[in-house]
């Protein structure tokens, strides 16, 4: 299968988000222990995120349950930096209409890369972060990803 | 979730095929016990078949581990007989290219009806069927399914 | 351009067909002189035709004014010829809606391929063909064509 | 037909450009004569542009003969101003590949409308207009355009 082992598989590091979209309150990796989580990398000008990631990302938030499912959209801004800050976020999410939670991923002081995609080893974007319920990463997958697939990965996750 | 409970699932009935495409030897749900088992049951002349279901069946077949999971598909001819035969079935999975096992649900004497569809209550085509490693029928579908939907029923299924 | 010189263009031989189905009365090629005509040559056990050309068809039927525009399917079957005889297409034409005229090309005695298919020297299906108001045939081509690239040719016709 | 007849169409006034991408030169309306024109107005972070107008305009651009047919992009930013600037348009040219001329209409003084959106009376983005040889406005239309309706009325003004 395409999901990492259980007994293998790390523990997700914490999200560090400076600022948080179509959330109550910012979420926390640790309060979501129970639920499967996945995690959606993008940035708003890279159009693979676009075309496919954020509308799959979306679709999965519409289908599931929300007792079971967390759907996190991360905005890992690598590159362009200063025409993807968060004012322009808040104009695309609001213009596409993405109502899935969204955090910003955190700046870091001397790197390009943000602290949670470095935290979690990303090498771009779209990637998706698939974490069980007990808060391992059982799936990282930089690119497109088949709906089918993802479902299928889900959906062991949730049945586990 | 959209599974039917395993306690309350029927055992799936046996599939009445008169003729294999696609397969050294007949498949008998018996000896796939242990595999979670998806049937398709389609027209070769049904739109929604052609567009989205056999295309969705073929895209399974070719994305999983067959130890795992068997995929067939059902030719359920309950109108238009008379140009949806064996022949007819034939150029038509050759021409598809569909490489996936697909039977021939039998026809019944006095009945439009074949007598697969019949066992199962199916309403029409495309129809999806997922049985569980225990052969239980955890999911009966007519109609378009989307993808990530199958694909978490489905891993659902696999992880039991 | 992609259309063949007005000059050069050979006059369109006459349509041989058997039968004819979305349409009161047959279509006559010399009838049409004043408009321009779209003919769309397929097969209906052709993923091709199915999936691409017949939609596009279709949709130029809606699209357009008939007075200016008369599109026209000829079902040119070469191979597989049993399995596709008139109930066949008639079934294909009644579950598909296709509602444009369809006329069946006319089979030959004792070569496979039928006669306008010969006539017009067309080397597979999908195949479409476009006449200008004079009658003469200014694009053939084999295979897919863009959507786009089918709209100009169409426009330009229609413009002269 | 939808162009607008040749004898009532207006000429089309000047754009009004701050910044031009993907050409040597900026392009003047007059020294186009002689040629069709297509003008696609969008913003960056308009969904219906990203995901239909704009692509639909680069395919127009790679199917064509530049020495017909000019393609100009039009960023006409009337809301959202501080996030649609000309280095964030940079980074969506650079990201996506549009590699048509692009112009920057020219913004107010004291209207979030800038000017040649403004003189052209365009009431949204995606907005398309159409020029005919003499540089006369025959087709403006607001939202989506069907790829073979935009290919005929393109063929249309190709062939006067």
């Amino acid at each position: 299968m395409i999901l990492e082992s259980a007994v293998s598989a790390p523990l997700a590091p914490p999200l560090q988000i400076s600022r948080w979209f179509n959330t109550p309150a910012p979420l926390d990796l640790m309060q979501l222990r129970g639920k499967v989580v996945v995690v959606h990398a993008f940035q708003m000008l890279c159009p693979g995120c676009v075309q496919h990631g954020l509308p799959q990302t979306q679709r999965l938030w519409q289908l599931f349950r929300r007792d079971d499912l967390m759907v996190i959209g991360l905005h890992s801004v690598f590159e362009h930096h200063a025409v993807m800050g968060p004012p322009a976020l808040q104009t695309f999410i609001q213009e596409y209409r993405w109502d899935f939670p969204i955090g910003i991923d955190q700046p870091a002081a001397h790197n390009p890369v943000p602290l949670t995609m470095q935290a979690y080893g990303l090498q771009g974007t779209p990637s998706l972060v698939l974490l069980d319920r007990r808060g391992r990463i059982r799936l990282q997958h930089l690119g497109r990803i088949d709906d089918i697939m993802l479902g299928l990965a889900v959906g062991q996750l949730l049945a586990e």
